[in-house]
This record gives structure tokens, sequence and C-alpha cells, in this order.
């Protein structure tokens, strides 16, 4: 009866515009068992800013850039210690290697679309060759992860512009931060509907060390969607992992992670890859055409990299390795998290070949009650 | 009202003992999209063999070996394409970095306790060095998994034998295998209730290859458990993540893989990766104390590895990387089944320190009812 | 006596004009065991095209292209088997984590200067964008190696541009190839003497499988220089490895490794992991700002991979484990008598910020002779 | 003349038996340009122990133990940071995983023959069971690394007990060590000669930190033997790198190198990939059968890793990455010289399968002459 009712009411209103996106909380839908920070957002991290630039232009350009920043300073002279962990590495992430090498992180991460990666490497490199202090840089390791955008965007167009880039970095904040059609996530699609930028944080408690850690994605996916562990995708029959054709440009979730928490960079690769398995319980499966990154970074002062170490040594003070479990627990919880809420807050989007449904809240929510993840 | 019966009841009988152990299957609770073998078990796949030797002695010893053959013939001399990944290195498993480098596994996979690794490893070198046709072997590569069933098992006496491992190898069947309290699995402990032993396995449908993938676990890991995507730990309230000293012995999750697709060990390596995946799916953290890892093997006879290559150069025919990701699918499905199979058919045990509980199926099912897996 | 008329002659003339550029074997000087190719070139690898764009402007410009092409056919339609072993991540390679995760290249490899990497990576992409055949494809691994030029070079300027890519791409040629300064190699610095671009092959007798292999470097790196065993780093007293702000532009060596051998993914790793050795071999120690990479390709139609394989299976035939190591030899010699080439044919080149000698012949010649290197 | 003096010489007198065992340094061949430790030696790094026990019985058994503590204590309660560099997988060393996760070591290092891993494994986890204060451990990971002596020893016969590990262990001292046919190099070869144990040192200025390194290794491995750049194999025509059955059990050569300089497991893995380039430059291919690992660590107090860390962080002092060049200088330099060195030590061995030879002084001299490696 309710069913019927619901139809009739999809059938009377355009039912997408009825539902206007929010996010898993809104919803009351939790993730996980531990708490978020309080904006449940990557600048929950002291210090962390994100900023964004999106490219709207006539039918076919559907793209962006999202910035995210470490801290407000001169990042090349105070850098962050920093690991990459590559879960599938079909995918155009520049400066890997490096941060693999030496354990840091000396630029902004810029997300963007795949043709574009070179545009945002090169924005980065000016960036830092022109900031104040950096005048005899002669090395510049700019960290661009991407996911391939092609079917809302013109993206052999390569549309985005040295610009966007420096605009996406100066727009950077440390207030809460857009989601779903914005920046990066401009033009993604994850699961079949319309993916984008979404960002989760956890709190751990203070018997646990009280560290913050905050999550930011690009969703951009295969997979059998799950949401909070209901079978959405299955119950929707909307899944898709054989087409040959998809396997090749297709897929690619970013995953960027930032922690108070004074880790070094062995341990920040092993929260990188619990981010990872955040993937997983949303029903990814980090198909032979993604490109899934996870980048973690630590803000706090304990473990920061000058660029020119006074002295014959560094004095640190780290997390030990019998206290990272609550750590990876949050990574996996946000990450989680941020995926989701890139989906519930993207929004319908006609583009370059077509168009992506945002998430059919009218489909997914009687689905969601149905596995008691939302209760009456 | 139904619930107030169930209560009753309880009350009546002890439950748990009128709930016998069941697989997943038989309470009708379907874990993904794809359908499952014949037998839903690593057997599934032609050729693989298992096999268990189970120790339990007066109180305090409960422990075992399982072992895991890729065919029924000399594997030294016909070795098979294998791969490892390593999701949490914080484990003993031997003879992983010669699979790594040659891409290939010339002995049975055996499953044990952390302090009879040795065993294990001396009886497979003795099983090799003695098979016919290996008169002139000077080097074998035995690998060996463990967890540690510390907590119902005397683990600091070491009570297993060479001869408790020729057993388990002597009795590997193509059959269908035991799970729960057998072998490997019969002293170990997940998600805080009694772990074990538990197989799985996915048919993949001709027009994406048709291959069968199976998937055997030892688990012994924590987290917050999730059955089916419906969040059993949080309900129940068990689950642990932060306790120092469980961090540093705690943990584990041993991964076979087994399909008759031919890979080679590239995609067998991103293949096991998947596996990974499947931990997260039941709500594992894969937390700072767990040796996680998957081991994965294809006994195609397409890829079959022979010990001396005839001629100068060996034909292979492989699933080219696009392929892969029904398989990719295939291994996660299949894992997140064998680790909840591992729980279901597992028995409460007493041992060394104590008695750890079965899932608690009078508390589980209503949880399961809750979140929709099970229907009425 | 001798030595005494070496010292007058050096006094009469201006000696390093005297000598001329010439390559190893011009002066009858053999690194290791095996025979070379008939040019003793990375182009003695069947179809392998290399090709160079040279930048010289004003007083602060020396700079350049390299574009190494597995064969001449559409790259992306005709992928090659190839690996990446990252000797020392402190570089900017481009398109790493794609080769690892699929085990093929798509593109030329380029190699150029640190800060224009962005550019040789848009220019690739545009190049495939744009080739016949590539009309629906919207994503592109450009594999880009750098190392730094600037000291020579004023390379916060960017001075290359797209153009100069695609001339060096259109400039390749299955001929013997220029080395010392030239393309890649105009502006680097070796040992503290004008390095550049050297190459080198070898040809394995029949009976270890007649495969061809070839290598080529830009050479930009320290340490204590020795040629055939010879310390002339040592006996000139020129080194350097402990200067801080060395360590942070300096150095790399990027390393291209072409083959005929079968080779799948896996075994090109291995033999990539060998070349690296060759580095120590003239005396480099990877020092901590260097970016050392190694690309090994194959260009054995046994083991192409076409964009879109046709049928479920892919058909190869590749060299075995066990009849590796002949390659793995010609790898190693192969890459120190390319390097040692890069010096020998590297002339004295005044930049940037002052002026690098090329390899002073008239003190290592006798420094030569004094080790047995050369007789009389 | 000369020479045929000492070819009448040679025919007079058993001249193997006239030159006794000698290291490089007793013969004034100076490797590299940095200087050695006091007793050039890996003791010479403050509280690293080593002991040997060797095994010889009839004529068969040729083989023996060697163990390595970074220090006096409970290595299990005060474990070091490290790490391990495969160069070379082919082979059976023990404890990796873990030493990679967890970047620390808990156990004495055990180097041994192949085939008695197990026995080493199992004498280190009942020796750190038994030790005071591991009353409560439950899980230990032995670090036990091997070559291959089955030429000379009857491998197959896995001659050596717990108590001979045992043994080794008790023997350990920091005085300087014995080498060549002693311990675990009783029974090996190299580069067709007799090989066994090396030992060598650096002591790096105080400008550049002050900090002694040492390196000992079990050299059984194949190529075109080096010295100090004298290409003696050539020379001699011994060498071997294209026999099949060779590369099937043959090869591997185990390092370890200890620092005082305080390093975390990142930079001891970088560290520990520069000892891998040592062997190149003695002329080993690191073939396909060899089993090539480097162990690394930091005996230094301020990185020592408690078993149980108090409070929330540990306070670390570390060498940053652009101080790390001089100590891979210092790698590199004292790993070639010990493998020199173990050959140099080793003496002719009659035992199972025939006799190998030590180093043929009396052939390598003059070619050390002619090659200006020794002067008159």
């Amino acid at each position: 009866m309710k069913r019927a009712f619901l139809l009739l009411f999809i059938l009377l209103f355009n039912i997408s515009e009825v539902f206007s996106q929010q996010r898993l909380r809104d919803l009351d839908i939790e993730i996980g068992v531990l708490p978020t920070g309080s904006m449940n957002a990557i600048t929950d991290v002291e210090g962390v800013k994100v900023g964004h630039s999106s490219l709207i232009k006539g039918d076919s350009v559907r793209t962006g850039v999202t910035a995210i920043l470490p801290h407000g300073g001169n990042i090349f002279q105070q850098k962050v210690p920093a690991a990459i962990y590559i879960g599938n590495g079909f995918g155009k992430l520049a400066g890997s290697s490096q941060v693999q090498e030496l354990g840091n992180l000396e630029t902004p991460i810029i997300l963007t679309n795949t043709l574009n990666v070179t545009t945002a490497m090169d924005a980065v490199i000016k960036y830092t060759l022109n900031q104040d202090g950096n005048e005899n840089v002669y090395s510049v390791n700019a960290v661009v992860g991407e996911t391939n955008d092609g079917f809302l965007n013109d993206i052999r167009g390569q549309h985005l512009t040295n610009e966007d880039m420096l605009t996406a970095i100066e727009n950077a904040t440390t207030e809460n931060t857009e989601e779903g059609n914005v920046g990066a996530g401009m033009g993604t699609v994850a699961f079949g509907f319309k993916g984008g930028v979404g960002t989760a944080s956890r709190k751990l408690p203070e018997s646990l060390g009280g560290y913050t850690l905050g999550v930011l994605v690009q969703s951009n996916f295969g997979g059998v969607l799950e949401i909070a562990g209901a079978p959405v995708g299955r119950e929707l029959q909307q899944f898709s992992f054989s087409d040959r054709l998809m396997n090749n440009a297709d897929g690619s979730c970013m995953i960027v992670v930032a922690t108070d928490a004074p880790l070094d960079s062995r341990n920040l690769e092993r929260l990188a890859k619990r981010a990872f398995l955040g993937i997983a319980k949303t029903g990814g499966i980090v198909s032979n055409g993604s490109g899934d990154y996870v980048i973690a970074f630590s803000t706090s002062e304990k473990v920061r990299v000058p660029y020119r170490v006074e002295g014959d040594t560094q004095s640190l003070e780290v997390v030990p390795n019998d206290l990272m479990s609550p750590l990876f627990m949050a990574a996996i919880e946000a990450t989680e998290e941020a995926i989701l809420n890139s989906l519930f807050m993207a929004e319908t989007t006609k583009g370059h070949h077509g168009t992506i449904e945002a998430l059919p809240m009218e489909k997914v929510l009687p689905v969601l009650r149905e596995y008691g993840v939302l209760r009456d």
C-alpha cells in the first residue's frame, strides 16, 4: 500500500526534485561506531584547507578541480609526512614515487580529470616556484590525482586551465567543504549514479588518542552499491562489472586522508591501506579499469619535515604501532561515509554523452527501510 | 509478538544447542550477486584438494592443520602460477618472497598455528624431498600460513608434530571440506566469537568466462562484525579494536584463493588484493596485530609451470587485464562468504585460557531479521 | 718519462680539443664479457626508434628531449609488455603506477628535464589522442622520465615546448643514435663531469637465446667514477656525496632497457632491477637526491598486448625464469657501458650557472693505463 | 722476469699452501674512499655481536650457523628498527613480512643452509620464549636467512640441530669475527671459488655524522668476479651464468647491515638497497636462482623500539633524508669489501660432491698487479 502511494507520488511530482540533496547523517544514517568530527569533514583536521573550482560550459563541459592543502603555510618549506597506497594503478596519479621514497608531501594535492593532470601539475609547479621563499627551488613534486569524467565531460578537450587550478588553491578554506557536483567531482559517475566529491571525519575518544581523521573522496567507480550494508545496487538491479569497454577508461576513486595524529610515513602507508578497505564497504570492487589511490598525510607539528633540517638529526614524536588500530578503524569508516556522501550530495547531470541520474532517493530510501538502515 | 515468542523459546531451551551449525546458504543468506559453485567450496575448483588434521588434548590443546593442494600431482614438478598479497604483515607466513619473485607455488599450502609454522615447513620440505621424482631437489619453498590460536590453545607448547602435518596432506580430498572447528581453525577466534575454517566459491556465467573461483579462510581476527551488511557487532555491542594487549599477538586472517581461470602471477596478485577487500565487508579492520595474507593460484593447465621447461620459451594462454573484473568480484564475494561460513560453522570451545562462544544465533538471527537479511 | 711527455703535450696543446669524443669501444675499452649488437646501441633491438630534440638558447638554455619508441606502429593500439623499477624515487617519472599495474607501455617514452615533464606529458597525450585509430581514446598513460639539468640550464624557465617534444618523436629513427650533449642529455652532469645520453647493447649467443638487449641512459648523477673498474674518481680526487645542497635537486639516472626477448612484465621488472646494478659499476651511489628509474620493455610480437584482445584469452610465448640470467648479465653490462658512453661522448658545456667540463681525457687515459684498462 | 720467477716458485711449492688466507687490507687492497672502523668488521658497530657454529662431519657435512645480535640485551623486549630489501627473492628468508610491516627486528638474525632454516627458526623461537621476561610472549618473528651449500654439504640430510643454532647465539661476541670457512659460510661457493662469511665496516668522518656502519655477508653466488675493479673472473676465464641446472638451487647472498646511525625503518630500507649495489661491484649478477636479501638495522638508542611503549607517543631522533648519502656510500663500500673478504679468507674445501678451490692467489695476484690494484 505504502509502495503504491509512493509510486503515485513519483508520478505526480518530479520526485528527484522533491528530495533535495542531503548528507547521510541528515537522513539519520550512521556509518560505523566511532563519533564524527564537528563538521564531519576532512577540514575537521585542524589546518587542512579544501578549495574547489568547477567548470560548466555549454552542453559538454562538466569538470573541475579540488585542492587539498595540509596546512596554510608554505608546504614546500614545511613538508608533511605522507604516504600513498595504490589500490589499483590504472590511473595517472602524479608524484607517487617521490612521496613513497621520501615519505613526505611538498605541495597542495590537486584532484581533477584524467586529461588535465598535466595542467594541474604545471599549475602546482609554477605556484610553488613562485611562492615567497622558494626562489631557489629547482624541483617540485606535484601530487595530482584524477578520475576520468569522460562520459559527462568532453575530456578530450582538456578544458581546464592553469587558472582553474590556482583558483581551487586560492579558494581553499578550513570551513566545511561542498560535496557532490563540485570541483573534481563535477563530472564523475559512481555505481552508475552521479558521483562527486564527498567527505567525512572521525574523532577518536581521548582514551584512544583523541585524534581527528578526515577523508575526502572523488568518487568515479563501479561495483554493486551498498549503503550502510543495505544491498541497494542488487535491489535496484543496477550494477555492472563485465563490460569490456567499461574496463578501459572508467573507474577510479581518489581518496585523501588527513589526520592530526603524529604518524611517520610507514604508519601513514598502513593507514592509507585501510582507507582502501572503505571502498569495499560501499560495494566497490576496484575493477581492472579503476585507478584507486589513497594519499594520507599527518598535519601534526611533531612530525613536520622542514625543507632544511637544522643539525644532524631530527626529533620526532610518533604514534607507536600498537596504538594504530583505532586510527585504522577511523579511516575505514570515514572513507565509507565520504563515498556515500559524495553520492547522496550529487545531482542529476546532463553532459557530453548523456545524462547521469543522481541516486534515486525514491527508490533508495525504501530499500534502506527494508534493510533496517532507516527506521520510521 | 514474534519476538516475545522467540524470547520464550530461548528461555525454555538452551537455544545455542538447538541451532546446530549451518552455513550461510542453509539459512538462506546470500552474499553478493554471483552464483556459487556446486559445493560452494574451494574444492569446486577442479583438482583442488583440502585436508585437515585436528588436535584436541586435555583442557589446553585446541589446534590443528589444514592443507590445500592445487592439484593431485607432484606440485614441485608441476608448479602452479601463484601470488601473495600481504594485507598486514604482522604474521609469520613462510615462503612469500619466492612466490612473489618467481610467480609460482611448488608445495601444498599449509595453514596452522603461529608457533608450529616451523613444524609445518619442516614437514612440507621432507614431504617434497621424499616424493618420487624429487631425488635431486635441494631447495624447497614451503608455503605455510598461520594465525595465533593462543587463547584457546597452549600455543607455547608447540604441540603439533610433523605427523600431524603429513596427515593433513594425506587427508586432502577434492570433496567438500569441513568448516568451523577443524584443522587450522580448531582454536581460532574471530570478532570475539569462535572462528575457524570457512570456504565458499563462485562460478562465473559463461559470458564472463565461465571460470570457477574458490576461497578458503582461517579466521582469527577482530573488528565489528557485519553479516551480509547487517551490523551485528554494533547491535550486540561486541567489538574491540583498542586494546594494546590485543594488538600484539592477536588477529590474522589467512586466505587462499584458487581459480581455474588461466591467470599469470601479476593478475593473480591483483586477484589476491581483492580477496583482502572481502575482509572489510565482514567488518574486519586489519588491525595492527593482524597477519593478513592472501595466497592465490591458478590450476589451469594453460599456465602450469613445469620444473624444467622444455625448449627456450614457454607457451601460455592467459586472461587479459580487461576481463579480470568479474574474477575480482568473485574473489570479494567468496572471501566474505567464506569468513562468515567459518563463524557460522564454528562451535563454542573451552580451551587453555577460557571459553569462546560460537556466534550466538539466538541473538544474531533477530538482528539479521531486523536488517532485512533474513525474511520470514 | 712517458708522463712527462704527456704533460708537455698537454701544455702545448689544448688537449681537450685534441681528444675528440669517442665511445668506449673506439678506445678499445671493453665492458663485461658479452658481445655487443652491431651498433652497440638500443636501436640494435629491432624496431626500436630513438629521436632527439635539443635546445640551446643564449647563455642559459641547455636542455632537450629524447624519445624512445618501442616500435614504429601505433603504440597505444599495440602496447608492449613493460615494467618499471624504482631505484630511488626522488624524481618525477610520470606513468609508473599504470605500467606496474597493467604490465604494459602504451606511449613513446620521453626523457627531458624535471620542470618540463608536464610539457612532455601533454605532448604525448595530444600525440596519442590525435593518432589515427585513437579517436575513442579517453585515457593515456604518458611515460615521461627526467633528470634535473638546473646547473647548466635555466630550468625554472621551462623552456621546452610541446613542439620540441613532438620533434623528438618525429626525429625517431632505427639508426644509430647520437650520444653525449644531445636531447635530454644536453644539460646533464654526471660524477661532476658533463653527462648526457649514452647507449649500448648486448647480443646473447644463440645458445643463450640469441636475444638482443639495448640500453639508453640519461646520466645526471654523482658518486665516485669508475671506468671499467679503474677508480678514476678516486685518482682524480673528484667526488662528492656529502653536500646537503646537492642532495635535494641533483642526481638522477633514467635508464631505458629494450629487448627482443619475449618477456612478461614480471621478468621485465626483474630485468630492470639488474640495470640498476649497472649504475653501481660506474661508481654511482644512488644518492638521496637521485631519481633513478629503469623502464624495461619487450618488443617481441610473442608478447605484444593489443588494446582490444580478441577472444577470452591471449596466447603468449615467454622466456621461463630459469633462462633469465644471461639477460640479467646483458642488462648490467649494457647499462654500465651506456653510462660510460654518455660521459665519453659528452662535451664541455658552458651554461646557466657556469661551465661543466667534459671528462678530461688527458687525465683519464693515464689512469686507465695505470689500471690496465688500456694497454699500450 | 718477475713473472718467470713466480712461475718457478709455483712449481716448486704448492703455492696454495704458501699463501695463507689474508683479508683484503692485509694485502694493501683498498675498496672505496671511506675509512674503515677499527676492526673493519660488523662488530665495529657498538653492541653488535656475532657468533658461529660450524659443522664438519665425515666427507659430506660442511655447514654451519652464524648469528648476528643487534645488542646484548633481550632483543624481543628491546627491538631495533630494521628493514629488509629483497634483491632477488629465490630464497627462504624467514620473517621478512613482519619486519617490513612493523619496521623492527625482535630476534637475533640467524644465517644457515637452506634446508635447516626451520631448525634455526625453531631454535630462535624457543630461545625467545624461554628468555627471562618473555613468559607472556605468544608470537615470535624469527629472522633466518640462508644460502644453499648443497654442493659441499649433504644438505638434504639437514644435519644442523637446535643445539647448533643456540651455540652460535651463545658464542656471539663483540670481538672481531672469523671469516671464510666458518659458521654459515662453511660450505658456500662464490664465483666458482670457495665463498664464506666476510665482514667489513666504514666509519664516517665527523663532518658526515661520524657514524659507523658494518656489514656481514654469507657469499654463495655467481657472476664474473671483480676485485677492486680488476676483472679477475674474465682473466681467469672462470664464470658461469648460463647453466640451467645452476639456476635452480644455486646462488644467494645474505647481507646484514648494522649501523649506529639513528635511522627509521624507511631509511634503513633505502640503506639496505644500497648494500645490494655492493654485490654488483664484485661482479655478481643476482642470477635467477639467487636468493639475495639485505637485512639492515640500527643499534642507536635514539630509535630503539620497546615491546611496550609507555604513553601515547614515542620520541625519536632520526637522521633526515638529506644526510643519508654518506651512509649509502658506506653500505656499498662495506658490502663490496665484505664479499671480497669472504673469498680471500675462505679455504679450499672437499665435501659432498667434490672440491671447491679457494681463490687461487697465485693467479689472482698477478691479475691484480696487471690491473693496478696491487703495486709493487
